[in-house]
């Protein structure tokens, strides 16, 4: 029982290897009747795309997404929503060359484990190119939740040993795409760039940490006991290529609080005074902001020469000459803002029929 | 869209409220013809069992389960595995006085709001009881899992300021249950009750971390690009009451790495030099050892004086009495097991169907 | 993958084997602060019950629903609904006669090849009085929906050659309780309880037809292109036991029409002027009555001596002393209409997140 | 939440409108490493192709289907199959006359106050014009199937009044296509396409009757007590537009049988000496033949002046001047043969969980 679908209500099926003729989604369970905005789509994908800066890969796709059905004069049908982003051709000669090699902490060798075949080509299924596809729904279902109220952001709070100390409340979200890092300070976005500049003159590569968050959220959302909205937040960032761990609200962090330090006291009206629960308790949104970190590993195409194995268990060297990421975590903010998207909207239309009248 | 299921293929529906008649569950899709030691589910259960350690709260809840269907002989029918585990009478007078408030960080506020309605009597569904159910549930995934040579550990690695510095390969599993705490390291152990005891003579409370890991999973489960292994381990830990963070192999460490050092060299034979990717990669379990870390909160019912509202909107002085663990991770070990076994034994299943012969 | 659920968000999971503890269900996804009549739900079951009249089995069960969870002061909690219905103790006796021998046309053959194993008590999993759970949680949905106006009334227009010629909308609900075969038609009604008498003193078995209809059910119900709201029905009716058929308004009637007979002209105010559609349009309800027919074939337990094999593959002889029913049709009223009012409610709940605003 | 997906395991998640650019699909959970024969999925397009024949439609659409993704070098990668096939360009102008009408007995009423909105031209997403896309899955579930020895075969076996009395085991399947009315039988095959030829000229429709049969099917498929494999088979059949009613084996006929003539006898060896159950028992297969039979209505497109209503609830006669089939029966039948293929085959891959070892 295969996973290309995510989200009960809202439902995005994701499908497309990076070599192939395209890859795309389908989006079933699209309210109707709602103005879509293509171009908003089409900034998002141009804030994931590569070759978008000096601190991202050099290949320079330009990724344009074409609605397929589902969207009739500006508006959607209530009908599935298909969408195509065409891949660009590839010199496939490029991978030829590692057809049987298994890439050192890529997929290449659990995808051939697991089916006995894959598309050895750029990673086939298995690239981050798959998630260009979030970003087309993501940037959907982001304008349907703007028009409830619900705004999502995204930055970079953490670049290998640099970090913003600044909470996510302290910053200001206008600046976040004001530099290419997407940390919106820049003072620290210009020392994160150029440790990133570093890695690359290295041919290595850099991890770091996504902070996000998301206001006006109403107070409701999230099904216990398994479906909390903190639970389905948690699975949409670990399903994202190269994220290592996640934490809601005060995280590991809380691990060294008291109860009474930790507890967040109620003040009329029903806000806190204190969130350290990050806008979720018992699984459900409380109506304050809700915030959360998502780290990202050092992505593993590095140019360095590497030893790993080929399908017939001999040893190799490997060296990839590809043009890759050195850091992939500026590029990641639009993916973390649209799974956010993805899970906020379908828990809000899960909770449509949580009550009677 | 309610959310008490759990898995795909191995699915298990929780019902229950903790001071209903009784609390339950039911497996839809346990393989059939498996022989289930109750004796062992029990065992389990015990070590989630309220009162059984000075570190425990005093309540003494003697948890027995009881199966109705789906085990015919000693043997899995492959048919619907109910069960319940009833709850004791509790006196509620201790729970009127509580009736309208709205408890710091639990959950009587957002389920009051989301359903309009909520059984206010030790937090009805909101209450950690309900994770006894996921304990019998995990216990019978762990024993078919065990046929299949795939084995689960869990034990506290972190209470407070305390931290088990070994690595999870470097302790000695039959150690985790030889004291109360569950901490298999007698030194580390010993300070972190003290801690413990501490909290509870304070009135207060305590959070920390619980690492697990999984020996002999074989290559090849977990499906991209949603349901990836890691994606749905993360949600299985997120939906544990109190847990604020997940992060697998090196996690949040894995920030401070470059790509150089994070990568794991392929050996020949397939096995890794390194295991920073804890066992997964591409979502897929590549053979090597699955481990994780869990961070759980201080729990928020606490003795102390604490301010909050209550349903009418009136600010109140709260000051619980009921007898509450100071520190609740020692007994969340079974569950972190549990959990983690529902989720391998789900993606085993799930990956019968992925090839043709 | 199992599947002992029924609906996608008032979503019934069923368990139990006829001779064990007990049956029951648990229901997630009921809305949330809705008022339950109990009583009401008992005297459904009491409609299906085994004993009622003469011509149903002697065999005298008194099935009493005992709720466990999720109703809490005569109000739905939003929390999962579960329920027991415990089992006479019988006389397992007058089964281990029986226990390797293969019932024609019973399941016994299908579930030991597809299981390796079986309860050979009285057919287990598979006998129909598991159809008593879907009764329970269909007699809370037709309270759900009648509070929004949705009424369903089944009953039984066909007992072997004799037929009630009249169309659904000439009966009078309210005589469809008035007599032992639930046939709204004194006098047909006799001529069916004289034909099921006679198949009972000969050790025989009868089939029949059941027709059900529902008023008040809102335009655009049903989920195209699969979920369509008459492809649910079909599903929901064929999977009641001894079910060989279904049809949805004109049904295989409509072969023998021309088109220009069996449009449904509009007429102002969007109703029809005739309703061959049976209420459903393009698989989503168009206002006017639902109405469709079950077929039941002739229960495969009868008195009579047969032929047939045992597990090791010997030819026996099966002489079944038990208590049978004659002719389970008037029993199955309840069922076919607790099934129709699950389809139903649920696909209410459906469409409350098919639009924005 | 919409419904555009069917199957648990081999899942298709269907798309598109009409007259939009492209109808489609995404196959999630095609089993990996299958060769697939590109030349028999556009064979069985072919089969359902507009203009096929001067019994149908005389619009000419040339059905070509495009693959996107999933197959690798001629063989399934594990990873999700799209596929698109064009729409050809259409005058809108035909259309544009309809905008506002609702004609009778289809479902542009419905769509449009479900949705608030629909895609007019051509019945948009409701149109018959989607089952193409159920046609290519399917056709590659049958390949599936006959690589494992199941065969499924549909035949016209009833036109209006024109029946082909023979049994479905008394047919030559290598006849079906022999003539353009898809019925076995030459002689009866004349009869019915002089009948439909007859209803043409007067610009009406026909109705009429799929019997469809699977052989080879192994015991064991089928999930009681709700996904038996007759209740999926009803479902998927009464999700084809136009059918009216579901019958298996014996049907509405053994109504009219007692238990006595109706089960069927065990033979040593497991095999039944008749066949009434239809080779499903217990909603599980039981290794005999499952056979039958689904009921279509006239299609609700003729060329007759009908009276119906617009949008404004204005009174209007509508007069169609499209190309529309008088009977689409013959086209149908390898939609059923495709959706009894994607349930079979949905079957036998969750059936591989179902036991251990």
């Amino acid at each position: 029982m295969a996973g290309n679908s995510f989200g009960h209500i809202f439902k995005l099926t994701s499908f497309g290897e990076s070599h192939g003729i395209a890859i795309g989604g389908v989006i079933d369970g699209c309210p109707s009747n709602v103005e879509i905005d293509l171009d908003k789509i089409q900034l998002d994908l141009d804030r994931r795309k590569p070759g978008q800066s000096k601190i991202t890969t050099d290949r320079n796709e330009e990724d344009k997404v074409e609605f397929i059905s589902g969207i009739f004069e500006g508006k959607t049908l209530g009908t599935p929503i298909a969408f195509l982003i065409k891949n660009k051709e590839q010199k496939s000669d490029d991978y030829d060359k590692l057809k049987g090699v298994f890439r050192p902490s890529h997929a290449d060798f659990t995808y051939q484990n697991k089916f006995g075949i894959r598309d050895h080509r750029g990673g086939g299924r298995s690239s981050a190119r798959e998630t260009a596809v979030r970003v087309v729904a993501g940037a959907i279902a982001k304008q349907i939740l703007s028009g409830i109220g619900i705004s999502i952001h995204a930055y970079v709070s953490k670049i290998n040993s640099v970090e913003l100390t600044k909470s996510y409340f302290e910053i200001d979200a206008n600046l976040i795409d004001s530099n290419i890092v997407r940390c919106p300070d820049d003072e620290v976005a210009r020392k994160m760039i150029s440790l990133i500049e570093q890695a690359k003159s290295e041919g290595d590569s850099l991890g770091g940490i996504i902070t996000c968050f998301a206001k006006g959220v109403p107070v409701g959302l999230g099904e216990p006991v398994f479906d909390r909205l903190n639970a389905d937040l948690a699975k949409a960032m670990m399903s994202i290529n190269a994220v290592k761990g996640f934490e809601l609200g005060s995280g590991f962090g809380s691990v060294n609080m008291k109860g009474s330090e930790h507890n967040d006291e109620f003040l009329p009206g029903g806000k806190t005074k204190t969130n350290f629960s990050g806008g979720i308790q018992g699984g459900i949104s409380n109506g304050e902001d809700i915030y959360f970190n998502v780290a990202f590993k050092p992505v593993a195409s590095i140019k360095k020469m590497q030893n790993t194995i080929d399908q017939n268990d001999n040893q190799v060297k490997l060296e990839v000459e590809g043009r890759h990421d050195p850091c992939v975590v500026p590029r990641a903010v639009p993916i973390v803002e649209a799974m956010s998207a993805l899970v906020i909207l379908d828990h809000y239309l899960r909770n449509q029929s949580s009550r009677m009248g």
